[in-house]
């Protein structure tokens, strides 16, 4: 197969190795021309995956067509912010019969629509299928064995993805549930950030434990308000990327929650973990998603206290270790 | 209150401290006899629980007699291998007033009862409940924020033990799926046996996430065939326990795993542990289990065959990772 892969970040390139070692016609795109430039000349992605390098025939490039036209597969692996404006570069030159899978996470702050949903906004006409679990970039590069998950309402799409990715260390398991797989991915970065803090603040396994449990107890509540599949969020995409982002020396949102705890601001924090955060943008989304479905997120709400309204990160975890709930379900 | 602790293990001691803390009056009870003098020597686990200091006010004895007789509630803090014989010993002086809670986790392999199960077959004539949960005896001797769950059949048993062990640093739930907390409880270990088993083998944190999310629906299936219920398995004596077990520096069985991985037989690994290895013994009766209620449990067998049938442990993970499984659910 002939495969684009929008955005050379961590995520891009580990997948585009994955996809060159299984033999397809490999092509990134990154809009930044200083990391196209830096990748063509060490093939290695110096800041993001240190050490890696990467097989020269895949051809990295800043024209965007090139990624596009005659491609089988086309891949967004960009932050969520920048989803909504790549698919509208997009949309001039894809075909009907390309299809479009989404591998980033996060929800766009002004509509509260899944990645996935943001891409079907601005292209209504292609086939549309979202890749999610538990899968740090930096292990994938080093061919750690990893199970994720493929989700299409079209079946036969969940096939190909299917068929396109696995390989001995890379399962891919099929599933209908788009959104469940997307909000769990989303919302997974915020509990990580709340997890970091409490690791942060000094607190034991015990605490983050109990964090992490409350956490997709939190993001299952919503998730099935909005439609998802409750075995969705205790699957792969839900409760296993959540301990992986939780609990890996990998996760930059659980960084980022760390340098909170320990007292940085949440500006001074994201400069020093030097990449998108995404949980920072999703928690501000989920608490929209959880007015407008009237459900109650506590962790999530007291990371936006601490993230935008300076709340102590110390007396936010300790107001979510002693809410007076007495039974556990 | 008035309160026996059988049991001067990490777990017994840590909650001897939580106890003396919230102001009951507290008597641990150890049949090993160098550990008791131990203790009242140096007021210090020197082995399970270095560094910390015990509360001198704590008494601590040889005699059972004087755990038992006159305490309000009694505590059974054993391994599991050693509950039935400690029941058989406590059913001569206990009167049927005294709550009886047991804080261990395992299976007894004869008969395939849970703990709470042995305790009452022996004793029928008591209120019991039992006390589970991420709550590692390091950290809760270290007053690190923790949640548990108390589950009894009498919901006022469950309000008691609640009102004992509760404080600012420790919050227990109530339950009063007593089975479901203790399969949970039991069943973790064997997956923290398989996680530290991958951990051993040098894979990485995304392997690791899909054998947890994996190993949870396993304990689920089994549980709800036994009669669990549900939403006990997502919650902090399911998912919780089982996160803290698999993913700590803490846990002796995680540990006990990792040295398989690398390449030691199980008893040199349990030697090298120095503690009691619980998912040694709970592999070996879930495996009875899950032929009696007729459910796979892949991950359990697959542990199973690395600790008693000598195979490679890289050849039974990479035989977990490749089933041929291509659906989530």
């Amino acid at each position: 197969m002939k495969i684009g892969i929008l955005g050379a970040g961590s995520w891009g390139i580990a997948l585009s190795m994955l996809l060159k070692e299984n033999n397809h016609e490999v092509t990134v795109w990154s809009i930044v021309e200083e990391e196209v430039n830096m990748l063509n000349q060490h093939h290695e992605h110096l800041r993001n995956l240190p050490g890696i390098k990467i097989d020269d025939t895949i051809l990295i490039t800043n024209d965007i067509k090139e990624a596009i036209l005659g491609s089988d597969m086309l891949i967004f692996a960009v932050p969520s912010r920048y989803v909504r404006d790549t698919a509208v570069m997009v949309k001039n030159y894809i075909k009907s019969d390309q299809i479009i899978l989404n591998v980033g996470k996060g929800l766009e702050d002004e509509t509260l629509f899944t990645l996935a949903e943001v891409i079907e906004d601005v292209i209504h006409t292609n086939p549309i299928a979202v890749l999610s679990g538990p899968s740090h970039a930096e292990e994938v590069a080093r061919k750690i064995p990893t199970s994720v998950v493929a989700a299409s309402k079209d079946e036969s799409i969940v096939k190909i993805v299917q068929e396109t990715f696995m390989n001995q260390f890379f399962r891919v398991y099929g599933s209908s549930d788009v959104l469940g797989v997307e909000i769990g991915g989303a919302l997974k970065n915020v509990i990580a950030l709340a997890a970091g803090i409490s690791d942060g603040l000094g607190f034991g396994d015990n605490t983050k434990a109990a964090l992490m449990t409350r956490g997709i107890a939190e993001i299952s509540r919503l998730g099935l308000a909005m439609g998802g599949d409750v075995q969705t969020f205790n699957g792969l995409t839900g409760i296993g990327d959540l301990i992986v982002t939780c609990t890996s020396v990998h996760s930059r949102n659980r960084k980022a929650g760390i340098l909170i705890g320990e007292g940085l601001t949440l500006q001074e924090a994201q400069e020093k973990v030097s990449m998108v955060v995404e949980g920072v943008y999703a928690a501000h989304a989920a608490t929209a998603l959880a007015t407008k479905f009237e459900i109650e997120l506590p962790i999530i709400e007291q990371v936006n206290e601490v993230l935008f309204n300076d709340k102590d990160p110390r007396e936010a975890v300790t107001e979510l270790m002693l809410r007076d709930r007495k039974f556990e379900s």
